[in-house]
């Protein structure tokens, strides 16, 4: 296949589709990511990610974004960065340097706004009725049904691989809380001499088991994307399980460097993927007994996002 | 071997000397681990950790740590954090609960108030004077001569095993910039199951080989740590002097369950080993043609920190 892209939940299929045309035209896996991710970032009817993602518990939405170039292995990475709505291209700028690659905080609102990233509000109305709701109605963390961080994953064809990620985190976590999205081998991960890999979920249990850098390794010695996806995350499940008596959701996607891709989850999935072969589409994975299985969408699948 | 402990550098030999009669009064790894770097947080003689680090380029110092438990993986950090001298302790509080356990910036500076850490001062006469000189001469950051981060390894006499670090991080760093110190995986790792690591030197280019996590897996597949760490970090400079014509300074240490560690760099570097049949004793590490090379510190050895 000449070119290959894949993402994170239903919410990136507008974005998968436009970036599938760019790399079909030859533009960069950077553009074709940085293409993907906008979309759900800009997309008010998202809310974990960008613009009317939901807030921390004082009510600011502050957003974490991660990306790497397969190629130089230069890293970029953003963590509670507030009033930028496209928290990647943040990401993106911080890994063009030698040094200061991850900015958090105040420094990087400070470094946005430097570099004319405008400062833009993200709360919209609805956001902002559902925190309020929230607060005169708690429930507990563990119970949110979040949609999660936009992960996107691409080949071009000049075989180089971009790695990256978008989210405005857990609704209600504490002020500065930073999950695995903007944590490079959590929740992203890309060498060109072998594959990308990005991780949606719970990010405090990604990080745990440093799993995009994990399934890197597993292809790097030999394992298919899709056995090695599905067994990362299966035997890190289990261990959790083990250990707690229970797992946090976690989804892996990744991507070798022929473009073949392989997903590993332990709560019910969607992504979408596409390669020069095979329009848009959107797949379900499901976790199984031993593993991932993946199959087209029905239309009972209404269950998910 | 009952217990063994191993920190970076020659600054973490008093905290170490301490640690260790802790372990041998079976007290916990963690404790010990708090003990060797709480005293190289507060030594006023250290300019890269805790009370008199160095500042960024706003004259501000921001601390970065990490903490890991082997037995339950709980992670917990902190990026970017004012005002605490012992940013491992808030470290520590914050991998001890189900979310919210990596915490940056000012979201940091609250939960460390909140959780009793006092509201300190870290700049001393000495590094604001230093600062001060900095700013009227300036040099560049790639020839700063930094002394770096406190990384401690332990492995306690029930064979628990805790990876920490703590760091004022890059001299003159940007606002916001986070290194290696607090991302997991990259600057620390522990599973009571196969060992425990942690890096120092340059946080970015640490982070761009996910390198902590990357010794912990040579380990599980049974390499012994010393050629886990010599090859691990050899084969990453090779990898990035192919790349870009240089590598950054990396050292990394490790230790498995056995309490037996390896210890890789690419510069010259001490470190502070001890277990229950040797008294702490300072080691030095040479990077050679194709590894690693260990021997004890001499006289001549002025010219290392």
């Amino acid at each position: 296949m000449k070119w290959a892209i894949i993402g994170t939940w239903k919410m990136s299929y507008q974005g998968i589709l436009k970036a599938s045309q760019q790399l079909e035209q030859n533009l960069s896996a950077s553009d074709a990511v940085l293409t993907a991710i906008h979309d759900v970032e800009e997309n008010p009817n998202f809310h974990s990610v960008g613009y009317s993602g939901l807030p921390n518990k004082e009510g600011i939405i502050t957003c974490d974004a991660g990306y790497m170039d397969g190629t130089t292995l230069q890293v970029g990475a953003v963590g509670a960065l507030e009033h930028v709505i496209h928290a990647i291209d943040v990401a993106k700028k911080c890994s063009e340097t030698r040094f200061n690659n991850v900015l958090v905080g105040q420094g990087a609102n400070i470094f946005a706004q430097k570099n004319g990233f405008a400062n833009e509000n993200l709360m919209s109305e609805e956001t902002y009725q559902y925190y309020l709701k929230q607060l005169q109605n708690p429930k507990p963390l563990a119970a949110y049904n979040g949609h999660d961080t936009v992960g996107v994953l691409a080949c071009d064809q000049k075989k180089h691989l971009i790695a990256a990620t978008s989210t405005s985190g857990l609704f209600m976590k504490e002020p500065g809380r930073i999950g695995d999205s903007p944590l490079v081998g959590c929740g992203f991960y890309a060498d060109d001499t072998i594959g990308c890999a990005c991780a949606t979920g719970v990010g405090e249990e990604i990080m745990r088991g440093c799993l995009s850098y994990d399934v890197i390794i597993r292809m790097k010695q030999g394992q298919d994307p899709q056995t090695a996806a599905s067994q990362c995350v299966a035997e890190f499940s289990k261990r959790m399980i083990k250990q707690k008596g229970y797992v946090d959701a976690i989804s892996l996607i990744c991507m070798n460097q022929e473009g073949e891709i392989g997903v590993g989850t332990n709560v019910k999935f969607a992504f979408t993927y596409a390669n020069d072969q095979h329009m848009p589409t959107i797949y379900i994975a499901e976790p199984k007994e031993n593993g991932t299985s993946v199959r087209a969408i029905t239309d009972s699948d209404i269950d998910i996002d």
